[in-house]
């Protein structure tokens, strides 16, 4: 079709053959149109691919899939393509062709009374909270892309964000998937039921599966009552050690109306003061490490400063708290979630980071924090501790940023050695090494490194089974053939 | 050992070797000794075997796997032995092994900081609530069984009960597992994350699995704040629509408060009142249906009183409710329940039901209600309609009572046809078969009936590829080889 699409192992008469099923508006081909859907968001990443397939309907998908079965042609899935760790860009050898869900748009239905949303993998988060809302229903999930990620790449991450901590994350939120498998049929499980027990939970393969089983075309998502009552508090606390005996203070307080509990490192405050215009110290006093915190319910706009007051007191008479505010305006709130929004650009304007993303046990986190820290101040010294994240499921970016007299290029030199100091300490602590963004391509080394072989068999096991000619975005998550 | 173990198929080189591992005080062959690990607690069921194997500890129940994969000898795993569709039993043909975990029984520990207990998987409901309880904190799973059933069996069926609508079934509640896979080798996932994005969620397979796919060995359990003000509603309402709006409405005013709402037909409280001593109709007025709902809180005790009383005083305006009573005291809410638990007893004193356990969207219990009763009426004159159960989840125990003028056998001889006529109806509204209590062999003709070839197909593929021999529990929940 053009001369600038790359040289590939994809056989022409394929290629001709999928282009019927989508039509001439359906397909790109030319580098310089499929730009988009082959470069990552962040870190720079480009591969190479010699189509790009935007189909309009699972059945157009299940067409795409035989063909590329029967031919053997992988495919990488593709969502808004808002990823972190390369899950959804085409390998840089040209050797697979991209399905992306960017067509498949539509709000099927949301009914009320069951609670339930059931969408085309295509929509948009904030369109899913957004019609939500207009019917008077919370959709959680909440997250920094949801300007323009796709439900079905949230299902296939298991995205998580800032209300895991009383909603959980996608896996929780799902209760039915439709799905083209890798063979190319249709598996319907769009089941709006919060019990089904006849069998296998499938959908939970696909979920987190990135794409590596099927490609999610449709989804039935859980609402929840639109909360009237909301209260945002800024806290001071002395260590991570004091944040979570907070956090259990706060829920013996006030048990699920805790919608977000997440930790700030003083560093990243002092980044963004000097680095992101727009931004002040919530308070005169510097102290070690925050919280910022939500909390609503369905009561009386308002009826929460009450409850949430007397548990901050009670946190500040037991020296559980430094110093705390309770935002006195919905203005005022959103000034503070403004400063957890702008952290990853208060790191880059400080010099930049090599993030992480990581769990461990809620219990762990004090000292996971303090035995890493030490561990990079051995290796480099100088190194800028930086780490925030969502406490209250034991998840931390953890994002040592570059020390001041480094230049960036060495500082990128020492990613591989610095990812295995930390994830080294992520395990000794019983933790994840990739706590919300998956395994894409990123952490596929690391993961391969720390995973049991029974786990790796098992997985394994499960993707040929699934997957016997590995045609489902080959090259990401684990290889299939041990060794 | 003993002249009274049936013929079996299994080598006696295996049987000794298996009974080696656990030593004398492991294992019961008589079948005197065996009956009580062969027999169902409902429905009469009574399967046999060779050998009853008790191991102590995972390591074990590793070696017994072991021996049997090399001896393809089948399995059933076996919990508490309360399940209610035949899943735990050996067959009648004698040819597989239990193995029990009723000697794994630590508390392995309890962390406060993550809310997480983890336990041996032949833990006792009872004493994981128990332990919760005692630290403070709330283990919710809640079901009829919990004073005899164990961890591992509730995560092999994926138990529901009364508080799923708050806190999720059995599934939710799980962070990690241990597991024994079906060639003997312990795979540990007992990870206490609550974010984890590294690759298939393995843990959800043995999840609902029935035993399938390995033996659970032991997992990490999630806790919650304890609860410290409880209020109890008994609710008249006009029909099963009036009640899902009820839901709707109770949901807008009260948020996730609500931990319990259960639905219960006019003919099953007469049932009790008729043939259950000690009860007493709450109400002076006969209504056609109620609600039987709990509302709790982190608050100080008595604090939901009113929030509740504003929210049935504006049901009972708007026409939603019929009459409503908050119960005056603990020992009142108890009663109420009380009249829940001993619905089983009122059915069979009533002469007995044919039990069914679906589940629907929430928005379509009254049609389901409506449409099935015709059904039945139109084959069945004079059957009696009795239903109760999760209407918060769409899970009712839609359970007909036999004709007045029908005798036991007559009406049992019956249940394939009624069975068939309200799975029809359930699967007409996008419903399952089997909410809550799984497949076993109860209902597995039935369920090899309605699922579709891709998903029966794709159960299939996952069960060979984690049991090419088959011998994990291998006649329930589905037949690995098609036709």
């Amino acid at each position: 079709m053009t001369s600038t699409s790359p040289d590939t192992s994809v056989p022409a008469s394929a290629l001709d053959a999928l282009k019927v099923v989508v039509g001439p508006t359906g397909y790109l081909q030319a580098d310089s149109d499929t730009e988009p859907y082959r470069r990552s968001w962040r870190d720079g990443y480009m591969g190479r691919t010699p189509l790009v397939l935007r189909p309009k309907s699972t059945d157009e998908v299940s067409r795409l899939v035989k063909i590329c079965a029967d031919a053997r042609v992988p495919i990488v899935p593709q969502g808004g393509n808002t990823g972190l760790t390369f899950g959804g860009q085409p390998h840089e050898d040209a050797s697979e062709v991209v399905i992306s869900t960017a067509r498949m748009t539509t709000i099927r239905a949301l009914d009320t009374a069951n609670d339930t949303i059931t969408v085309d993998a295509g929509v948009i988060l904030k369109q899913v909270q957004e019609a939500a809302s207009g019917a008077n229903r919370l959709f959680p999930l909440s997250l920094g892309a949801e300007g323009s990620c796709q439900v079905g790449g949230n299902i296939s991450t298991n995205a998580g964000g800032v209300q895991v901590l009383r909603y959980g994350n996608m896996r929780s939120l799902v209760l039915g998937l439709e799905a083209v498998l890798p063979d190319g049929r249709i598996w319907n499980g769009l089941r709006g039921l919060r019990k089904d027990n006849t069998g296998y939970d499938l959908k939970q393969l696909l979920i987190g599966g990135e794409g590596t089983l099927g490609i999610i075309t449709g989804a039935v998502l859980r609402l929840f009552p639109k909360p009237t009552a909301t209260e945002t508090a800024w806290i001071a606390v002395e260590s991570p050690a004091a944040a979570v005996a907070l956090l259990g203070h706060m829920k013996a307080a006030l048990g699920e109306s805790i919608s977000a509990f997440e930790l700030i490192r003083r560093a990243i405050v002092d980044f963004l003061l000097q680095g992101v215009p727009g931004h002040t110290d919530p308070m005169t006093d510097v102290h070690p490490w925050y919280v910022l915190m939500d909390v609503s319910s369905q009561g009386a706009p308002g009826s929460l400063a009450g409850p949430l007051g007397d548990a901050l007191g009670a946190a500040l008479e037991q020296g559980l708290v430094l110093d705390a505010i309770i935002a006195s305006s919905g203005a005022q709130a959103q000034k503070l979630w403004k400063m957890r929004e702008d952290m990853a650009e208060a790191q880059k304007a400080a010099g930049g980071a090599i993030s992480h993303d990581i769990s461990v046990p809620v219990s762990k986190i004090a000292e996971f924090v303090a035995a890493t820290d030490a561990a990079l101040e051995k290796a480099y010294p100088g190194i800028r501790h930086c780490s925030f994240g969502h406490v209250g499921d034991g998840n931390l970016h953890f994002n040592p940023v570059r020390p001041l007299n480094w230049d960036a290029e060495r500082f990128k030199a020492e990613r591989p050695a610095i990812n295995r100091i930390v994830h080294d300490q992520v395990m000794a602590f019983d933790g994840s090494i990739s706590a919300e963004h998956g395994i894409g391509r990123m952490r596929l080394a690391e993961n391969l490194h720390y995973k049991s072989d029974v786990e790796l068999d098992f997985m394994r096991a499960i993707k040929v089974a699934m997957d016997p000619h590995n045609i489902m975005n080959p090259h990401k998550v684990f290889m299939p053939a041990k060794g």
